[in-house]
């Protein structure tokens, strides 16, 4: 690994981290740029699973594209290898939260992503992501008395409710 | 980007999370170090704001300085870029759990932050900083029978009260 | 700080995200290697404290060994000094949360951790680990009505039993 290597791993590393602001806040736009026309992903631990860029945001539109499904996808521990000019492989721990308003649901997780890399016109692109969770669980949101939303960035434009004393 | 450009982002990085661990250590000295004397900061994704340091490190004292709120802040996925000599603006995710022993509540959520840095006499800064929440939720943690704080900071001194068997 | 010094400081961080896969992945031979021989832990905000690796490696296959505890432990925060050519310090802010199935038990929490590390045969280890809990907390995952697992690394290789419709 040389300083220079380190300048593209950060390139990488971000390409990651604007995919997740992409898919958090609903930015549709700038997910699809994050992904290779022929990338290929799997979601829910191989539950789901796409080989091309059309259908992997139809999906990833048709499931969270609605302002009920409030997300949180945090992205850890890269471990980014550099394998050819134009390609490189990354290991990452992922945190996710996912809250269903109208399902009354939440979905917690852990897992670690495998993913692979190709640099394309001089961008780096997600050319094949897949996950394997450590644990996932679900709980109704209404099985906690009291539980409540009290901001969101799509309902309160992301203002808090909660007032400080 | 260039590795002396990777240096100096290194050491934005570093602010953030030294600006984390005074916050959650309450180690007001260091916080306060953290902020340029003219910074403006809006907390609860635009509730609160305030335009000088002064006012900033009085109302986080005020509302997280006793013993019984007992928080995490983490800040993830770093966007960082050098808009100057001595300025850069930065791009985090923020998971963050507030935990308050004794209203009976937990504060959970996520958020994306917008930063401006500034280099001042040699030292990076926080100019600016604002959140917006992706979802902010809270919950009487007494909601949740059997619910226990086993370990805190400041009152067990971090050590667990857990037995492994 | 120098661009080769951050060269450095990816190795060190890369070690600890290798610690932390193989343990939530319970991959113990890897495990052990990221752990110097005389290394020393301390465990639980220094409840458990241990001072070579073979006794440190036995506790955490002990306590956490077992498909019945799903972890993940994340790291976050690295504040990392070089402090000579073969030893480096380091801090990290953890997150952590264990779900015991068998003991209807979760256990989540914040703390700070101190590192040291040593670089032996040209490969760096951790030489000596402790941390401190912000917070823990403890909770019955049944006195949250409807709470499920439906998925886990070890029971269903991974993949999510959720439907999505």
């Amino acid at each position: 690994m040389t300083p220079e290597d380190l300048v593209v791993i950060e390139e990488i590393k971000r390409l990651r981290y604007r995919y997740a602001r992409a898919l958090d806040q609903k930015d549709w736009r700038t997910f699809e740029a994050c992904l290779a026309p022929h990338a290929s992903a799997s979601f829910g631990g191989g539950a789901y699973s796409f080989t091309n860029r059309t259908d992997i945001v139809r999906f990833v539109r048709d499931t969270a594209g609605v302002s009920t499904v409030l997300g949180s996808h945090h992205f850890h521990h890269p471990e980014i290898d550099l394998t050819g000019d134009d390609e490189a492989a990354g290991v990452w721990a992922m945190a996710d939260r996912v809250i269903l308003t109208d399902l009354d649901l939440v979905v917690e997780g852990a897992a670690y992503i495998e993913d692979h890399y190709e640099r394309i016109d001089g961008a780096w692109t997600i050319a094949q992501t897949a996950y394997r969770r450590l644990y996932e669980v679900v709980y109704p949101h209404s099985s906690i008395a009291g539980y409540q939303i009290t901001g969101d960035w799509f309902g309160s434009g992301g203002r808090s409710d909660l007032t400080v004393d």
